[in-house]
């Protein structure tokens, strides 16, 4: 295509591409990767191309995993593998994980041997595992070479960045000790490692789980560990920008667990993948809670045989209760409990609300048209003298859910807007709100119901 | 006293002490201060009066509020003073936070004139801020210094120890960048610091929240944020150990008051501060939960007013079911949160259920004789025509509340023990199983009440 107009398009995008270009230049590579993850598809490639090397590598490197993921699916593997030989091992092993796994040999073959060798290292150990977590890029020197000498070679290579020391291994690699960048400095250059070294270190394991290494930085306000294996060889190092992401993680993944869905990045998922990481446990409550009715109609007859006019619909109503009010607490605390971390990670802009709150409601009314679904065939089933119960309460339930969801997504946002703790009214109040208004639009949509299809 | 027998006591105390004193000056002062927490209030100080200067400073420093305060009292104002001077100035502002306020005039008056001060500066910030945990001690230059000549400075003063760089000021104090150690090894000793600087810094403002600051520094791997006052004047560095600290702080806060309790370290405080901390959330629940049994009595009574036989005891006891299920559901949620969160930060063992167990239980009892009391009162003002009503209720609710929190408690141990995550299982799983329990327990209990009294 040697056409003089073509020639002229490509030079008039170039042009205009200019400006554009140098911003990207100038933007920290955090911002960028947070920007990227707020763009669509397109355009998030269309700016990743922007940017030159390594800030394309840097970026990559800071995007969050659905972000990467959606890159390395656009990338040609030859790009991709440019962009790993220019991070820290640790980093591109990160990124590779995110490659579709039938891509990764071909992308892994061509790095360099070296940076190979390193991630296939860090690939064998378990991502939440020291190993895993760890860098291989560890400066090191001997006992017996003076501080001139060290100093020498942290001008020639490349150190992560967080380096605060630099350790001190013997012949075999076992690590001896550290010294650190302070002491380096203040000491005389021909005075040897051994005389100003600490031996005192406080070291990980390869095996050991990352919480226990952020236990461990937590509690001796450490800026890096080193990894050794059984025989105290040195195998990495974890400088602590990588402990609090491990931190950040743990705390957001034990609190999500804990409000009954699993997902890491909630927000950012799609409808599906958000609807299965708390399908377990809204399962669970399904469950547990028409088993309740169960339980309570058991009481009933066992014990109080003439309480309840046998052919009363509030009878039959009654024992959805449980149902009822479980799952819009539940659904509703998932919504809040997802607000209130996103605050707190800064995933969710406390004063944008429109943003999530679609997505919300949206997963709310699946799940309640879903639960409905079930709970009304079952509640078909179980009596099946009353067949108009099974509608009701499967009209009923996608209604009080849908509600408790759009609660539990706002509640958190006004409560930031009048600067009350999100959390403290998110709790107890929410979950007490919910339930009071699970049962009022569950009884209002069954009467309703009843009185305009005439069914008692 | 100058008796002999008297100097022989004393020399053989000290004899006897000279071993457990020279352990004491070998352990980490972080393990110090965390045995210092399980100990009883005699031996805590025993322990810590064994300490030689500076590991006591060091071992108060980083100790938690509980242990401090305990320490605080105990120790004259003298030896606190003594202390205080040892420490970093935030440390020591924060140290003394926990002392008891008439005292803090007397114990900042001995300080020395420089670090009475800087304590006094940070002490105007709020303590949530980027001022309130800033340490002051700053190493600062200015442009036109020699690297030599930074290098020198470095030598004589004192610095954080997680120190990574050297800030760059001019004469007003305005922060112009930043030299980092790594920068300061490798170049020329000759060159100007405006040479290798480096202008493009993240800084803090005084006044920003601390979590902020903790974002910050997650979001761009900061080794520590200067800290600037409106006029850019360099006011002080928070360094990442700060952070971490107050990622884990707010991590638990959020967590807590999302299961409604306010109190960071709820295993270790007196019973009556825990159950204050959860009492205002509780009284939500109660409250709520007491309503939604009116909002259903009054649906049935507008709308379904022959379902019910009128003096069926059933009715009067359907009518708690939300309070009994939310109570129980709320106890044990918090137990629960509270032990899943006190295994992320090392708080709770989760190898010794016994060590919390006992205490939580008393709590949950103590909850429910509370709740008890005051429900059984409302119940019997309610239901006037049923005098036995608040006694039934008011004895089926500390044995369901009991038992939510004996499951609340065990359940996450059992979890970590089979190797499940606590969190996945303390959510809805758990409090499905409270709400069948609270029903099963609270019609048993009332059915055995009006059976044994005859009451119908």
């Amino acid at each position: 295509m040697d056409h003089p107009d073509i020639a002229r398009i490509i030079e008039g995008v170039e042009g205009a591409l200019g400006v554009p270009r140098k911003i990207a230049g100038e933007v920290r590579a955090a911002d960028i990767a947070q920007a990227l993850g707020e763009l669509d598809e397109s355009h998030r490639l269309l700016v990743f191309s922007l940017l030159g090397d390594p800030k394309a590598a840097d970026v990559l490197a800071a995007a969050d995993e659905r972000v990467q993921e959606s890159l390395l699916e656009a990338l040609p593997a030859e790009r991709l593998t440019a962009l790993l030989s220019q991070m820290d091992p640790d980093d591109a092993a990160d990124v590779l994980q995110s490659a579709p796994e039938e891509d990764r040999p071909r992308i892994v073959a061509g790095l360099d041997e070296e940076t190979r060798r390193e991630v296939s290292l860090l690939d064998a150990y378990d991502p939440e595992s020291a190993g895993g977590i760890m860098t291989t890029d560890v400066p090191t020197c001997r006992d017996g070479d003076t501080l001139g000498r060290v100093i020498e070679q942290l001008g020639d290579v490349e150190q992560p960045e967080a380096l605060t020391a630099i350790y001190v291994v013997d012949a075999a690699g076992t690590l001896l000790g550290l010294v650190d960048l302070r002491a380096l400095l203040v000491s005389d250059r021909d005075a040897l490692v051994r005389d100003v070294m600490d031996t005192d270190v406080i070291s990980a394991h390869v095996d050991d789980d990352q919480e226990e290494v952020a236990r461990l930085v937590d509690r001796y306000d450490l800026a890096s560990v080193p990894v050794v294996d059984a025989a105290r060889r040195l195998k990495g190092v974890i400088t602590v920008d990588d402990v609090i992401d491990v931190l950040g993680e743990e705390a957001s993944e034990d609190m999500l667990r804990l409000a009954g869905t699993g997902a890491v990045h909630p927000t950012g998922q799609p409808l599906v993948e958000r609807l299965l990481a708390r399908a377990p446990w809204l399962s669970v409550t399904l469950v547990g809670s028409f088993s309740a009715g169960l339980v309570l109609e058991f009481i009933e007859q066992r014990w109080f045989p003439h309480a309840l006019e046998v052919q009363s619909s509030f009878k039959a109503l009654l024992y959805f209760i449980p149902l009822i009010g479980g799952m819009a607490g539940n659904v509703g605390s998932q919504s809040s409990t997802i607000m209130v971390r996103g605050f707190a990670t800064g995933e969710v802009d406390p004063k944008r609300p429109m943003r999530v709150l679609k997505g919300e409601l949206l997963l709310g009314l699946v799940i309640g048209v879903l639960a409905g679904l079930i709970v009304g065939v079952a509640a078909a089933l179980v009596h099946p003298e009353r067949p108009w119960l099974g509608l009701v309460v499967g009209t009923a339930l996608p209604a009080a859910i849908g509600v408790a969801a759009l609660a539990g997504t706002l509640v958190p946002f006004a409560c930031a807007a009048v600067g009350i703790d999100p959390a403290y009214a998110s709790g107890p109040f929410l979950q007490t709100l919910n339930d009071l208004s699970a049962y009022v639009i569950y009884f209002t949509v069954a009467i309703g119901l009843m009185d305009g299809l005439q069914l008692h």
